[in-house]
């Protein structure tokens, strides 16, 4: 386990930094965490049991520095720490974790040699622990050595690694927002309905879970079901009728019971 | 085990009844099915281990009848079972599983007296096999007995039972079909977004099932992240720019957006 003897430090304390440095640990050691704000640091670092830095140059001592910022963040951070050096060469491999920002932005000088991306794609949330052997994992980096070394990182944690471009990451971005944060909305909106009569969310739970495995399993095409996909016009009308409350959930409704009736039954086009 | 005494028939042979057939089985006696397709009903039979009925008349000896035919045959084959007793009393127990049907279309003569609903809030699929413990099943009957006698069934294979009118149940098919049918169709949208630059849906499991733990564990409202919900006005742009060739999820997109803007941002209203 060669990694033992290397260190990881974090700039930033939060989510992405609390999934990934829980995961590192044990793996490999988890030198530092610095941020902007003191006190989550200090949180974060208690939690990962390392130290709290006070500067960016205290990173120094560090393997790797992961940048786990906001992506408007990660500019001014690459810039900041490029500056910690005074011109100095070092031989430290830093890497944000975004999926939407160049890996170019952490070379503002155009000096920098070891840098690049380790974009887990997964939504973390502070304080909830996931396991990640089946997250996929995407690199990028600077030269052949520093995606190997970050590879390497990635492969302490998941067993789903892929090299990939700063574009075609880009391209990521967008399916994994339909996919969790408008199907999370969706329910939310569901949820409203179901309120509205006192019944529970829960109750949906196994469906929700089901949903999934059948994507998983045939893919969505083949699991579609419903009154949609038979073109059950009159259970659609009802639905419409009861969405009346609801506006924007009628709209969405609408939108995809259209969609999926044109996708099975052509004649309807 | 008292039920190993009586015995279940079905009418109907598709994914309903294979899916509460293949839990029931080993839990009491299949008897019999019956469908207006004789090959699959044969089919289902062979998998059940069970007989092929020719007519309903076969079913009188079964103690349940489960009618798992689609909503708008259940009426007529109600009539029919009625018709084959020519008037006779008896005392089998029959219930239909739909959501949305009243359980009154069974009593086309007005002098049924067992009948009612077991309705498992699921989405079934002809071969594959569900673990239907935290299913949970609706139940409605013509009476507290034949209630009883349905939720004994039903509690042969889930933990999760409970009685409900048929307003009620009705209700659940709405935010079902929305958590279901509509979240698969958004994930097949989000596929061809994934299509067009080969990448592969396989990598959005793990997001998708970690999104539903969090709706499990915290609620939707809770777990919701992403782009409009920092109202990221600039990466919203670019996904819409993006969807310029996908104009129907492009609408779906733009209206959950807004709509998560609207809810976490109310300055924005």
């Amino acid at each position: 386990m060669p990694n033992h003897l290397k260190s990881v430090s974090f700039i930033g304390s939060g989510n992405v930094a609390y999934g990934l440095g829980m995961e590192l640990r044990g793996h490999i050691t988890i030198d530092k965490v610095w941020s902007r704000n003191s006190e989550h640091a200090s949180r974060l670092a208690s939690k990962l049991d390392c130290i709290k830095a006070q500067s960016l140059d205290e990173l120094h001592s560090s393997d790797y520095v992961i940048f786990a910022v906001s992506d408007s963040a990660i500019a001014e951070v690459g810039y900041k720490w490029n500056e910690s050096f005074n011109g100095e060469d070092h031989d430290i491999i830093i890497a944000h974790t975004s999926g939407n920002v160049s890996s170019e932005v952490l070379n503002p000088s155009g000096q920098a040699n070891k840098y690049g991306v380790i974009y887990p794609l997964q939504s973390f949330t502070y304080g909830r622990k996931i396991s990640m052997k089946r997250v996929p994992f995407f690199i990028h980096g600077s030269s052949d050595t520093v995606i190997k070394e970050l590879c390497d990182l990635a492969g302490l944690v998941s067993n789903s690694i892929h090299i990939m471009g700063d574009q075609q990451r880009k391209n990521l971005h967008l399916p994994a927002v339909i996919v969790n944060n408008l199907v999370n909305h969706l329910v939310y909106l569901a949820e409203q309905v179901v309120n509205s009569d006192d019944l529970k969310i829960e109750y949906f739970i196994p469906l929700m879970e089901e949903t999934v495995k059948k994507i998983k399993s045939i893919g969505p095409k083949q699991a579609q079901t419903g009154p949609a996909r038979r073109n059950d016009v009159e259970v659609i009308e009802s639905h419409l009728n009861r969405l009346e409350e609801f506006p924007e959930l009628k709209e969405v409704y609408k939108l995809l019971s259209n969609s999926i009736i044109n996708l099975y039954h052509e004649n309807n086009r």
